[in-house]
C-alpha cells in the first residue's frame, strides 16, 4: 500500500509516493514560476496524476499540505501567497484528477509537519506535541491527544500573533507581536533598526542592511559579529517565551523547532531552552522535550503521506 | 435520570443533585474547617452519600470538580492546598462509598468550569471555548473540539504561567508572569508596589497596604480612587494580552472570564476586549464571543455534572 503527498510552497510544489511504513518511494518537484489559481492547481494535479502513474496506479489515498488554511467542510484552501487561492477547491480538482478509489486528505502545512514528526520524525511516538514553524513567518502546529488542533475556522496555531512584549507597538498591527520580533523577517528587521542606530559599527553587515536576508544575520553571528549577536540574542529571548507559553498551555511531551530559520539556528537550541525554563510551568517543563526537527524539509511531506493513510484505513 | 454533582474548593465543598436538563435538584455544602487527607475524603464521602439519599439512592453517576489536578489513570488527585492531598484516592473512595451503580468521574475545577459553561452557561453549544479563571490564582479550562485539553500529565492550561512582559524578573519564579501581574494576589501586590512609591497618595487605600484584598482595591476604583484606577489599568492589559493569546493559538468561539476576580471586575470586559483586539490574530478576534461566566459560583459544579451524564450515557 503507498500514498501520495504533495507539499504545494509558495514557490514550488514537492511530492511523493510513500509508503505504509513512511519510505519515499519516488519523488517530483516542480517551481512554481509565477502560477497562479487554476494554473497552480492544474500544476498539483499533473504531478499528482504522474506521480500515481509511477506508482503502478494503485495509490490508496493522496495527501496534500498547503501553505495557508484549510476547510474541511468545504474541500477548498485559503493560501495568502498564491494568486486567487482565497478559496480555491483543491480536493475536488485533486479528486476528479486521481479518481474516486484515492481519497484525498488537504491539511495545513504546519499540522503536516507536527503530524509527519510524529510519525516518522523528532515526536515519533507523541500524541501531544507542537511544531514551531519559524520561517519567513511563525506558525505552528499543534497536536492534542493525537488531533490536530483546529479551532472554530481552522486557523488555531496562529502563534505569530503572540503577545509577548508591552507596550502594544503599531509595528505588531500587520503580523503581530512574536512574529514582528522573531520571525526570519523579524531578525532583518531587528538587524536593519541596530545598523541604522549604531554608527560606530564596523562589521561584516555594515552597508548590507537593504539587501540583508535572516541567514546572513545568522552567518555573522556565527562569524562572531557583535550586531548579529545582539540580534540573535534578543530572537532566543522571544523563541524562548513562546516555547514557555506552548509548554504551560499544552503541557506537550515535545517541542519540535523547524522552518527555514531552524536549520542555521538549530545551535541555539541550548540557549532557548534555557529561557523557556525561566518562564514556563516547571513541572511542564521538566517532562517536554524541545528539539530541532528531523525531517527538515521533508515534514510536510510525510505528515500529508500519513494524514492520506489514516483517511485510507 | 438524575447525577451528583461535587465542587471540592479550598475551603468548602459544595454539592447538589442534578437532573438530565441540568436542573438542580438539592443543595448542600460543608466547610472544609481545616481537615486534611482522609478527613477531607470523608466529608466528600459523607456529602455524596447523603445527596444520593435525597436523590432516593437512584444517581446514574456522580461528577466531582477539584482544586487541583486530576490523574485519570490513576483515579488520583493533587490538590495544593489541601493537606495530604498529593496524590489522593478519590475515585476510589467515592466509588466504594456509592456502589457499582454509580460512576464516579472526577476533573479539574478549571475543566468542569468550561465544561459547566458549555452546556448551561455563557459557551453554551461550544465545541471550542476557553474559560479563563482569575480568582487568588489563574488557570485555564480548554475545551477543543469539544474535549477538554489534558496535555501530558494532565496540567494543561497553565495559563498563569504565560510570558507576557519582557525582560524575566525573579519575582515571577513562584507563580509565573501573568499570575503573579494579574491575578487576584497580584491587583493587592501591585496596590501594594504603587501606595510603597507614592508618598502624595491621599486616597481611600492610604494606610491599608497590609490587610489589602482584591476586592479592596476593585471597589476603590469603582469609588474613582486614582491609585486604583492605576492597578486596574495594569490588569486590564494583562488580561487582555492574556485573552489574545488564547484567541490567536484556539481559535474559539468563545472565551469565558470566571473565578472570584470576575464578578467585581465583569464592567471592565469592554476594555479587555478592546486591549485584547490589538494583539489578537485578527480573524480570529473577529468571531470570538468573550463574556463574563453565567454560571459563576456553579460553573463547575454544573461542568461536574456534565462530565457525570457524559460518562453513564
Amino acid at each position: 500500500m503507498s500514498v501520495l503527498a504533495l507539499d504545494l510552497g509558495g514557490t514550488k510544489v514537492a511530492g511523493a509516493v510513500v509508503s505504509r511504513q513512511g519510505d519515499v518511494l519516488h519523488r517530483m518537484s516542480a517551481p512554481l514560476e509565477g502560477r497562479r489559481g487554476a494554473d497552480v492547481g492544474g500544476l498539483v494535479t499533473r504531478m499528482a496524476v504522474e506521480l500515481s502513474g509511477r506508482a503502478g496506479g494503485r495509490v490508496e489515498g493522496a495527501g496534500v499540505a498547503v501553505p495557508g488554511i484549510y476547510h474541511p467542510s468545504t474541500g477548498t484552501v485559503w493560501a495568502p501567497n498564491i494568486g486567487g487561492w482565497e478559496d480555491y477547491p483543491l480536493r475536488a480538482e485533486l479528486s476528479a484528477a486521481l479518481g474516486p478509489h484515492a481519497r484525498v486528505t488537504v491539511d495545513s502545512d504546519r499540522a503536516c509537519c507536527i503530524v509527519g514528526e510524529a510519525w516518522r520524525g523528532a515526536a515519533r511516538g507523541s500524541t501531544h506535541a507542537v511544531f514551531l514553524a519559524v520561517g519567513t513567518g511563525i506558525g505552528a502546529g499543534i497536536l492534542a491527544d493525537g488531533r490536530v488542533l483546529r479551532g472554530r475556522r481552522d486557523i488555531a496555531g496562529a502563534i505569530g500573533w503572540l503577545a509577548l512584549d508591552r507596550p502594544f507597538r503599531a509595528d505588531y498591527v500587520p503580523v503581530g507581536c512574536f512574529e514582528y520580533h522573531a520571525s526570519g523577517e523579524g531578525l532583518v528587521r531587528v538587524a536593519r533598526d541596530l545598523l541604522s542606530e549604531d554608527a560606530a559599527y564596523r562589521g561584516r553587515l555594515r552597508g548590507r542592511a537593504a539587501a540583508l536576508s535572516a541567514r546572513d544575520v545568522l552567518e555573522a553571528e556565527a562569524a562572531g559579529d557583535p550586531l548579529a549577536a545582539r540580534v540573535v540574542e534578543r530572537a532566543i529571548g522571544f523563541w524562548g517565551m513562546a516555547v514557555a507559553n506552548l509548554v504551560s498551555l499544552f503541557n506537550p511531551e515535545q517541542v519540535i523547532l523547524g522552518g527555514g530559520v531552524f536549520g542555521p539556528a538549530a545551535r541555539f537550541l541550548d540557549r532557548i531552552v534555557a529561557e523557556a525554563s525561566r518562564w514556563a510551568q516547571p513541572i511542564s517543563m521538566r517532562e517536554v522535550r524541545v528539539q530541532v526537527s528531523e525531517l527538515g524539509a521533508d515534514a510536510a511531506l510525510l505528515g500529508a503521506a500519513r494524514l492520506a493513510l489514516n483517511a485510507a484505513r
